[in-house]
């Protein structure tokens, strides 16, 4: 890997912990590490244009690091939008982007609005059914504003694994219901869930519809993977379908009028109540945190991100 | 109006009620007479563009009707599409869409991916707070197909008023919890989640961020009002901000692929289970029972229509 990718790469993990997302910052780098030595990432792929039109591309992962093919199809997609006022990449045959709100960040600090995507392996029964056969397909939005982006990251399913072993742990039960348990009741138990798998979509039935439709917009705009054809490799996930992308609203001269728009939303949002925050909020609250007094690690990964660095 | 702005009108309101959503149909009809009638809507007012850059234009709806200059303007986003990939066109000082799935079944007509949004008066409660300040902002996507287009049309509450009182009206209890009580606890009863007006958004917290994020994005690209800013004049919502988006994936050379793409999904999702269904997959359904058999109305909403016209 070159020293430029390698150390974007390590950027983008750092900023994944650094904002309070550290599964898919710190936690999550062994894994990867491991996914680069069973051959399921190669570190040399740099991802390829197969297909271009306009404000609209067809890009190929060739298997690559997932997120700097993400970041540079981001890039790409907020060029077009330079260009074309509106910019679209489709990107297939990558690899887990980790932490997708990077990328709505990316847009915002461009200026532009960012919107993106990503199928998953099967990991969500659909509405109507009891068995694991659509992604959790995260969604991402960021919209720029001189006082703090606004950036949502969130996917399909109410909780994901993750999140369900974090409360596990600390043998906490979940704040509302986050799936079905064995007598197909919903329940807030994070175990029972982990046990039948059945996580409960967002809004249940709206949820399923809309992980369903956004793998179709990926899978057929890069002509890639759908979820349903994610077969995990050796446990892990491979060759996903993503779709990035950017609208320059100061093409429409509108610059001024972007941010005070914005800030007016969230001027009312505020006056709700104090528990109320757009989305966003709490991560840069995080991240300042994160830069003045260091980055929160979990010691054992540490140790273990430590261990990785002494075999070099 | 003149007759072909009439005739689509029309048509547009009778999809709606033989598409099994006469909420947004036929029911309506006399509400937006009603607008027009108070000067809500001005019926000679056509969209008029007043930005554009590439494939992203800005249009002012100039209170027209709101069903006409959407259907407008995503016939202008699949233009935009054929000549730059993908466009996107924004909307500001429009009408009510009445039923947005109509936009995605009209990008898919034309083979396009569209994907549009409205925001609304505020109706929504944000997360954390109890009072309705956000929108319950309707998503609409649109995936063409040969078999049949795959349509997602949802809003961002878990139900709707309308579907709040149809509940309320037969004595059922919601499938799913829909709101908050006077208690503050979760319930089913339709009847006292009109009292609290207290919805819940889809996935609690997700839903509401959605919403607003969405929001953010009509309201900067349109240069039009937000949510918080729609002031209901006489009861009714007016000058709401959209967004209307085409993607040509024609335009990549994969015409067949994407048709075999979303088939393979689709074949998939019907091997989890008979219950499962594509969006949109009910709607065909009753769109071709509606063709074959008439469209059902409600006697009391058939005859307010006949004495409107006895009125001409």
């Amino acid at each position: 890997m070159s020293p430029e990718r390698a150390e974007l790469s390590a950027r983008l993990f750092a900023d994944a912990s650094a904002d309070g997302v550290p599964s898919h910052g710190l936690n999550r780098f062994p894994l990867f590490v491991s996914c680069i030595e069973r051959g399921l990432v190669d570190v040399c792929a740099t991802p390829e244009c197969v297909a271009s039109f306009g404000g609209l591309e067809r890009w190929n992962g060739r298997r690559g690091p997932g997120n700097l093919s993400a970041h540079h199809c981001m890039d790409r997609a907020i060029e077009l939008s330079r260009a074309h006022g509106i910019g679209a990449v489709a990107l297939a045959q990558t690899n887990h982007w980790m932490r997708g709100g990077a990328y709505g960040w990316q847009a915002a600090d461009a200026g532009v609005v960012g919107i993106c995507w990503t199928n998953t392996l099967p990991n969500l029964p659909p509405w109507g059914s009891t068995s694991p056969r659509i992604g959790n397909n995260p969604l991402v939005i960021g919209v720029p504003r001189t006082g703090g982006h606004v950036v949502l990251d969130m996917a399909m399913s109410q909780f994901s694994y993750g999140a369900l072993s974090v409360h596990r742990m600390r043998g906490t039960e979940l704040p509302v219901d986050g799936g079905y348990d064995e007598e197909g009741q919903l329940t807030r138990s994070p175990a029972a869930i982990e046990r039948t798998k059945r996580l409960l979509p967002i809004g249940f039935w709206k949820g399923s519809a809309l992980s369903i439709i956004l793998d179709m917009i990926a899978t057929l705009l890069s002509g890639g993977r759908a979820t349903h054809e994610i077969t995990p490799v050796v446990a892990d996930e491979t060759g996903q379908s993503q779709v990035f992308l950017a609208i320059d609203p100061s093409q429409l001269g509108a610059v001024d009028e972007v941010t005070s728009s914005v800030d007016r939303i969230i001027e009312d949002l505020h006056q709700a109540g104090e528990d109320v925050r757009y989305p966003g909020e709490r991560t840069l609250a995080t991240r300042r945190q994160s830069l003045a007094e260091g980055v929160e690690v979990e010691p054992s990964i540490w140790a273990e991100a430590k261990a990785l660095l002494a075999r070099l």
